[in-house]
C-alpha cells in the first residue's frame, strides 16, 4: 500500500528533531518484533522514537498523505504480536516520551506513554499514593502499552483493570488531529465513551501521548497465604469458595511444571510434589486482614489443601509474589513459549485448568499455567523447540485449541495481554459476525485509510 | 423523516404482542417526557411497551424500513431529556422487561433492563451480595436507563459507576440485529471495548435488552458523620483534605438553601444557619470505620466546621442518607426545577460552590446546591415559577452560566445524568469540535439512518 522513496522519507526527517527518524537496520531489527516474537513480523520502513505530541501528529500527517501503515510501541513488552513491525511501514515508538505529574491533592496522574508501570507507582508512591494495575511485566512494560491493551495484573481481582483508572487521554488520530478524551473528572458522561474505546483498541484507532489517572491512598501492606494442593480440582474449588465471600488483593495459581520451573529457578522452597499451589493476600485493613486470610486458610483446607503457609510479614509475601511473577521468565528458560491468556467465567476455571492439561497430552507438548485465578484469567504456556518442526507444529496446535476450548466454554481467547496478531484468526469465533462487523465499523470510521497497526486485533 | 401511515403501524402490531404497541394519546401522553420535563418533547406516533429482546428486534427492523425515529425508554426518570419524545416517531419503553438472574457463586446477575435499580440491589442482597451505584433516584430508576446514561450517585466515591459493573450487554442495533458484547467474564478484551462504549450512549447506538452485571460482597453496616460549616470555602477545603488520605464510601454536601429545603420537608434537625453541611460515611470493617469517621471529623473540625455528629448507628445513618436523597423532591415543592449536574476536578470544587451563588445572585433566582463532592460532582438546582416568564428567562440564563462555569474550571456539563436533550447544545463547547467530529462519525457508523434517539446527545 506504501509509496515512499527516500525523498518522502526525508519530508517526515524535517518535521522531526534530530535523532527522531532512524533507518538504520542494526537499530530498525530491535524493533520489528515485540515479546511475543511473531514470526512474521515484517521489516518496517524507519522507526520514529516520538518525544511529544507534536511529533506523533507529524508522523500520523506524513503517513496519512503517504498511506504509510505505522505501528505504534510502547517498550515492546507486549505478548500478543501487536507491535510487530509491518513491512514497508513506521514503528512509533513512545519510549522517549516520559514526563509525569502528580497531583495529590486531587489524587491524579498525567503521564506520558513511555514510562514503565513500575515508574508510575513509583511517582504515584512519593505522595503516599497508589497505582494498583500491575501486569506481572510491570517493571518493563510501559503505561501507554497498559491503555493500548487495558492491561491487567494481579491485584485486578480486587483493585480492576487499566480502563478502571483512566480517566482522560491525548490521542492522535490517524489524519494527525490531536484530540483530549476525557480528563481530571472523577465523573464525566458528556458525548460517547471515547475514553473508555481507545483504551484497549491495541493501536487501531489512534496513538495514545497522555494519560490521565485515577490514584488512590496506599493500601496497608498485605498479608499473604500459600497452598499446596493435590489436585487442580481441590485448588479450583478453593478459588470459587473464597471468591464467594471475599474479595482478595491477589489470587493466583500455578500448576505441577509452573511450580517445579520456578523452584528451578529462585528456590523459594515450594512443595514439588504439588499439582497446584494457590497464592492469595489480603490487604484489608486493622485486624480484617487476618481475619480473611484465616477464610482463605478454611476454605483451602476444606477443599483438600496438604500444606498452607500464613504470613503477616510483607516483605515475605512479596518473595512468594515474586516467585508468582517470575513463571515467564522461569519457563522460558525451558523452551520458545506461546503464551495464551485466555479467560472464562469463574464456574469454568477447573473445566480450563482440567481441559488445557488433556490437550497437552494429546498434542504432546510440554504446557505451564498460571492463573490469576480469581478473576478466571489463565496464562496456559505452552513450551516447544523451534528447531523442532514437528514439535513446533504440536504447540501451534494446542495454541488454537486451548482458545477453542475458552470459548465452548463461554470464555474469551485474551483476558488482558489483548489479540494483536498472534489471536487475531480466532477472533471472529468468539465474538461472531456481527460483532466483528460492529469493530469493523467503528474501525473504519475513525481510520478509514486503515494505516493504524493494520493487522493487528482485526485482519487487513 | 417519516412516512408511515395506519397500515405501517399494522405491520408493527402484526411482529408484536397483543397490547405491546399502544396508540391511545391519553397513554402516550405519558411517555411523552422524562423527570426533565423537557418543554419541547415530541408527541409520539405510537408508544411500545416491548416484552422481550425479539420485541426489540421487530421494532427496529420496521423503524428502520421506514426510516422511523425510535426513543429508547426505561422509567422515565431521566433528568435531561434524554427520552423526551420525538414528533412522529416511537416510544419504545422497556419496562415489561423484568427478568432477573443472580448467581452467587460467580457474583454475577444477568437482568433484562425494566428492573428498578433497588430491584437489583434486592435481588444481590438475597444472596448477600451487593450492586453498588446507586442514583437519588434508586427506587424509580431502571437499571437499563442506568446502564444508557452511566449513571452515578452516592456511594461511587469510593465504588465507581455503572459502567465499572458492566461487564456484559445485549444490544439491538439500528437495523434491528442484536448482538452479545462482553459477557459472564472478569476480564476480556477481545476487540475493541464495545460494552464501555455503549454504556452512557442513552439510546443514541442501539437498545439495551440485557446487562451482566459485577457484583461484590456485602459490605458491612455504615458509620457516619454529619458537620455543619459557616462557610461553603470551609466544606469544600474539608473535602479535599478528607479524599487526601481516605476513601469514604459517601461524600455529600448541601447548602444553605437546601439543608433548609430538607428541613421543611422531613425535619432531621439540621443546622437551619449552616451555610454548608457534610455528610459522609465509611463502611470500612471492624474498627477500621471509627478510625475513618475520627479522621474525617478532624478534618471537618480544622477546617471551621461549627458543629459535628458522628454515629456508628447505621440506622441513624440511613436516616441522614435519605435526608440527603429527598433534595430533589424537597426543592420541587418550592417550584419549577432546571437541574444542573456539572462536575469539576476536586481542587475547583469551592470554585464551582462559590461561582454558583454568584450565579443565582446575578441572575436573581434561587440556587440549591446539594453535590457528591468527594468526587467533584454538584448539582445545582435552578428553582423558577413557570408561569412568571422574566423568572423563567433569567432561570434558563443561569442554567447556560453554570455549565459554562464548569466548562471554564476545566469540568464537565454532566457527571452522572447525560447530555441528553437539555444539555446538547453545550456539548461543542466542552468537547471541541475534533471531538464533537469522532461522536458524530461513531454515531453515523452505527446508526446510518439516525433514527435511533435523534436530537439526544448530539444535533440531529
Amino acid at each position: 500500500m506504501t509509496a515512499t522513496t527516500p525523498d518522502t522519507l526525508t519530508e517526515l526527517a524535517a518535521e522531526l528533531p534530530a535523532g527522531a527518524l532512524v533507518t538504520d537496520p542494526d537499530v530498525t531489527a530491535g524493533y520489528r518484533q515485540d515479546w511475543a516474537a511473531d514470526p512474521n513480523a515484517g521489516t518496517p520502513l524507519a522507526v520514529v522514537r516520538a518525544t511529544c505530541t507534536e511529533d506523533v501528529q507529524a508522523v500520523m500527517r506524513w503517513a496519512s498523505k503517504h498511506r504509510v501503515p505505522v505501528v505504534p510501541r510502547g517498550a515492546g513488552s507486549g505478548l500478543s504480536g501487536g507491535s510487530s513491525a509491518v513491512d514497508g511501514g513506521l514503528v512509533l515508538s513512545t519510549e522517549r516520551m516520559r514526563e509525569i505529574t502528580v497531583d495529590p491533592v486531587t489524587r491524579i496522574a498525567v503521564t506520558q506513554p513511555g514510562l514503565m508501570n513500575a515508574e508510575v507507582k513509583a511517582a504515584a508512591a512519593e505522595h503516599g499514593l497508589w497505582y494498583p494495575p500491575d501486569p506481572s511485566s510491570f517493571e518493563i512494560c510501559s503505561i501507554g502499552g497498559n491503555a493500548a491493551t487495558n492491561a491487567g495484573g494481579l491485584c485486578c481481582v480486587k483493585y480492576g483493570v487499566t480502563t478502571d483508572y483512566v480517566l482522560g487521554l491525548q490521542v492522535v488520530l490517524a489524519d494527525g488531529t490531536a484530540v483530549r478524551l476525557g480528563g481530571p473528572r472523577l465523573k464525566d458522561v458528556a458525548g460517547l465513551s471515547l475514553t473508555k474505546l481507545f483504551v484497549g483498541s491495541e493501536g487501531t484507532l489512534g496513538v495514545i501521548t497522555e494519560i490521565t489517572l485515577r490514584l488512590i491512598p496506599a493500601q496497608p501492606p498485605a498479608s499473604t497465604m500459600v497452598a499446596s494442593f493435590g489436585s487442580v480440582r481441590g485448588a479450583a474449588d478453593a478459588v470459587l469458595a473464597i471468591t464467594r465471600n471475599l474479595r482478595p488483593a491477589m489470587l493466583e495459581f500455578m500448576d505441577h511444571a509452573s511450580i517445579n520451573a520456578v523452584e528451578d529457578s529462585v528456590r523459594m522452597g515450594l512443595d514439588r510434589g504439588a499439582r497446584a499451589l494457590l497464592l492469595a493476600q489480603s490487604d484489608a485493613p486493622g485486624a480484617v486482614a487476618a481475619e480473611e486470610i484465616a477464610a482463605m486458610v478454611a476454605a483451602c483446607e476444606k477443599h483438600g489443601a496438604t500444606e498452607v503457609f500464613a504470613t503477616d510479614d510483607s516483605e515475605e509475601g512479596q518473595a512468594f509474589t515474586a516467585a508468582r511473577r517470575s513463571v515467564f521468565p522461569a519457563v522460558q528458560a525451558l523452551g520458545s513459549l506461546l503464551l495464551e491468556d485466555v479467560g472464562v467465567p469463574m464456574q469454568a476455571l477447573p473445566q480450563m485448568i482440567t481441559g488445557v492439561e488433556e490437550i497437552a497430552q494429546d498434542c504432546d507438548v510440554l504446557i505451564c499455567v498460571v492463573a490469576h485465578a480469581g478473576d478466571g484469567n489463565t496464562h496456559p504456556l505452552i513450551v516447544f523447540d523451534p528447531s523442532d518442526p514437528d514439535e513446533t507444529d504440536r504447540a501451534q496446535r494446542a495454541f488454537g485449541l486451548v482458545m477453542d476450548l475458552a470459548i465452548a466454554l463461554g470464555g474469551t481467547i485474551t483476558g488482558e495481554h489483548g489479540v494483536g496478531r498472534l489471536k487475531r484468526d480466532w477472533l471472529p469465533y468468539q465474538l461472531g459476525e456481527d460483532v466483528m462487523e460492529l469493530n469493523r465499523r467503528i474501525k473504519t470510521a475513525l481510520d478509514p485509510q486503515g494505516i493504524l497497526n493494520p493487522g493487528a486485533v482485526l485482519a487487513e
